[in-house]
């Protein structure tokens, strides 16, 4: 199951404002936001993420609440929109593991979504964040998608993003920089 | 704020196989839906419907339920994905209004970004359904925005549409075929 990121899964939590405002800018998810709203304010790119997909069981109209709900799993990735009138979409995700990324991670319904729009000719590609090195790299979908049919292993290694991916440097406004790297890409 | 379509607003509903089944294909998302799942089935487009996005209150995360939580007015529009390479976007709505289409059915927020994805040459439009004719009608973006811009009125009359707008033919298939339209035009 999906979970939106930074919170604990272990237990009931009332989630507020507090909570939210403890991670901000904690983790990839908030970094991303902030750059694609950076993006969108400045008529760059309008690129976001979709909400994660709920199954609905239990509503009150009347009031507008929700009272009994279940996460699903989303069928394809978590942001997409358009950029210099090109469809763009990727998934992001971080990991503690040192050695790689566990494929584990990405649903075998997203890694046919990213095939599709990798093969319908739109930028795609994966954002993976190594939490305890710090760094954050961006995987073209033709490099994940060479790995899986190809190498066919359950980890990417580390080593695996250094050589094929491009490492988003860290800044200070737009946290997660990923255009300037598609910007760099001849082929796209 | 915002419903999922085709359930009574008016008292708590329990939300079962049985509703959904009865509801299928009776209604535009429904509808809209079947036609994009024709589309992804046969490698034609990659378009989704964005979950309706939910504000969290109150979460068991051992048993991955919701007990409370809220809907949200999404900052989007509902629909959007690849065709051809491209970037596309559309909102879809139903009225059972005999003159027009009440412009109050379309928050400001989402104006705003149809607006932003015309300007950067996505295909964007809306998809109409006046329910007491049965009709269904396609209209792109700069219509749309023309009408805003420069009539400014608070309903968009059912002759607008006939005139500006483009009637998807009703199938059995392709319930609401409107990649049709989009293949029509010289400009896209």
């Amino acid at each position: 199951m999906n979970y939106p990121n930074g919170i604990k899964k272990n237990k009931t939590v009332i989630l507020n404002k507090k909570i939210d405002y403890k991670n901000r800018g904690m983790n990839l998810e908030n970094d991303i936001n902030e750059t694609n709203n950076y993006y969108i304010d400045n008529d760059i790119a309008f690129i976001y993420k979709k909400p994660t997909p709920i199954k609905l069981v239990k509503v009150d109209y009347k009031k507008g609440r929700i009272d009994e709900a279940y996460f699903e799993m989303p069928s394809t990735t978590d942001y997409n929109g358009i950029y210099k009138g090109k469809y763009i979409d990727f998934e992001a995700k971080e990991t503690t593991n040192k050695k790689g990324f566990p494929l584990i991670n990405i649903h075998k319904h997203q890694i046919k979504h990213i095939r599709n729009i990798y093969k319908s000719n739109g930028i795609c590609f994966i954002i993976v964040r190594f939490t305890s090195f710090n760094e954050t790299y961006l995987l073209m979908a033709r490099d994940f998608l060479d790995f899986i049919d190809n190498i066919k292993k359950s980890v990417i290694p580390r080593e695996y993003f250094i050589t094929n991916g491009f490492k988003i440097k860290d800044k200070f406004i737009k946290k997660v920089d990923y255009l300037e790297i598609i910007d760099k890409m001849e082929d796209v």
